[in-house]
């Protein structure tokens, strides 16, 4: 536990939710920030300090000035220009916004500010990297595969999946060609593809497909040979998303529809996103497998990492806000509590690459509940 | 073969393109009406008299006065009233237009006119409205089954279909409940529901569902207490064509895309359009099984009729235009020739009702190729 601290927390979506309800059982004095009254809603009688403010807005230039370490949890769309405001702030910064451009861009400023910057830090992206890093500092890592996906328990046909975090950014993925590393060449595979059923334990078989989410892996580690990202799905779901992208509706070229002109995927963000949102009280679970292998004292090496992570029903948190937010908290806490003292962006793999932080970062998640089993395979 | 008449065909798509080429090889003057120019093209050169005419326009007063039999091959949504307008003009008339209004409606005025009006005189709606009308005058019938497709070839995932009539007519397949009779009730089952995988002999395993194409069997066999048809398509194929309707892509109720307003459905018919077009020369087939069972002479009696026809590529004529197209025609000729002498509209399952003229419109077709085999079963 770190001294009290103040800790102002951009976005309250499910994720930011969670993260700022954490970083307050932290003992830590909370500000969370968002545009829409009915997000903050969640959080009234919780202790916790509730600001209506825009991003764009000069009102958090004055929250900013007063917070001592940020936690991002905006859309995607929104996160490097949320980066570089905080930054051009003077502050401590872990993001999990997701944004698409690149944050090492920023890197040179955050160093020049002496700030420490955490970017990615979720559970994938996020703590897949984190376990990479530390790995890669401990052995000649040969091959890293990653699978990951959150489902709801109930399973509605045809889509059989619900989205906790921004639905647009979850679109994308069915969208964005996929770029991994097979053997050493880097390859762009669309999305969708290379399906394969896979046993995923106490998640049952799921389906696995190429999904574009390496992001900073395949700079930050241009030795590994092998990187491979996957999304899980519940078996047979991808088949109708290849339907519906190869008929055109995740097109984003107009189509002339009578007098108008309309992209597909503006309806199909229509149509969909409803179908998308949980239920209140809804369960769903969490997995991911993380495999690496390698050489290790001139042995073949090779380790599995595996998370089942279920709705937490007594506090009503979803286990993808769990996962992902509780990463993200304990990487703060271990900014704030001087753990992690390097200046710069840091990209997850960065974070734990030492023996003491790893071991630090999984026991904060196992605290939480959220556990990783380890083997050697 | 009947003395030269002046035949006005009204539609010059794939199937109106067949019949006309059909008269005119039968001895006729044949004139066909179409308001796309692009569509008459087709037919140039073949000692045809080609009108571009919008059938909405006086000049086709015209041309009906000069007609002694119209061949009506319209889209559906304009066939009711091409057929009201034939009749006030005092015209036989043979018709495919399959239009969504009861052509019954029509009766009265065809009968006090003393005019031969035949509708859905097609392969399904018509030849198998005509085989049942035939068993019907001389067995009890118990049941009717009517399993019918026409297919490409060439299967092109998701879809695996090509249409060679009015699009949107085949969209409204998919959306339409279906109609039917079973143990004497007449039940509506939603489009696209009861799927089951069928032999059909050279059209290998195909995949029957409920579609509303019984149209006037239900009124005109109040006695029979078991009345189903349902189309065939490629396996596997309905499933998409159900996510899209669960997801909303064939809602006919506005949704709100930005600042627009648009109907999925019309998204879903510009995108799907283009994909239901058959290439120049590509192959299709028609598959048609109708199964009759019930009592005969005090004993249990059942026939099966198969038809299975290919694209004609020596005429560049799609099976679907001649297993439609030639029935319509057969048809024609029978009013011609005074076969048919019944005043008022006909539905097709009261034109061959005797043996002599099931036989009549049985070889018209197999001399054209079109072949029904015929088994007790």
């Amino acid at each position: 536990m770190s001294n009290p601290s103040n800790i102002l927390v951009l976005g309250a979506g499910l994720v930011g939710q969670a993260m700022a309800l954490d970083m307050h059982r932290n003992g830590h004095r909370v500000v969370v920030a968002d545009r829409d009254p009915q997000a903050l809603e969640g959080l009234k009688n919780r202790g916790l300090d509730l600001r209506e403010t825009d991003f764009e807005s000069p009102r958090l230039d004055d929250l900013l000035s007063r917070a001592d370490l940020v936690i991002g949890a905006a859309p995607g769309a929104l996160g490097y220009r949320l980066m570089e405001r905080v930054i051009d702030a003077g502050r401590n910064l872990v993001d999990i916004s997701f944004c698409p451009e690149d944050f090492m861009d920023l890197d040179r400023k955050a160093r020049d500010r002496g700030l420490c910057v955490v970017a990615d830090m979720g559970v994938a992206p996020g703590m897949c990297n984190a376990l990479l890093g530390f790995h890669d500092a401990h052995m000649e890592v040969e091959s890293y595969r990653c699978l990951v996906g959150g489902l709801p328990f109930r399973r509605e046909w045809p889509l059989e999946y619900k989205s906790s975090w921004s639905p647009m950014d979850c679109l994308e993925e069915y969208i964005r060609p996929a770029r991994f590393r097979v053997d050493g060449e880097d390859v762009v595979r669309e999305a969708l593809s290379d399906q394969e059923r896979v046993d995923c334990g106490p998640a049952g078989i799921l389906e696995a497909w190429n999904s574009d989410g390496l992001r900073s892996l395949l700079s930050s580690f241009p030795h590994i040979p092998n990187l491979v990202e996957k999304t899980l799905r519940y078996p047979g779901t991808v088949d109708y998303l290849r339907v519906l992208r190869t008929l055109g509706y995740f097109s984003t070229d107009p189509v002339e529809v009578g007098p108008q002109s309309i992209r597909p995927i503006d309806l199909t963000a229509a149509l969909l996103f409803p179908r998308f949102r949980l239920e209140p009280g809804e369960g769903e679970f969490t997995y991911m497998m993380v495999e690496i292998r390698g050489r290790e004292k001139g042995q073949p090496a090779g380790y599995r990492y595996s998370l089942y992570d279920e709705y937490h029903r007594e506090s009503d948190t979803l286990s993808m806000a769990r996962c992902t937010g509780y990463t993200c908290t304990g990487v703060a806490s271990m900014v704030l509590d001087g753990t992690l003292k390097e200046t710069g962006v840091l990209p997850p793999e960065r974070v734990a690459t030492t023996q003491d932080r790893i071991d630090i970062l999984l026991n904060y998640l196992a605290d939480r509940g959220v556990r990783y089993a380890k083997e050697a395979i």
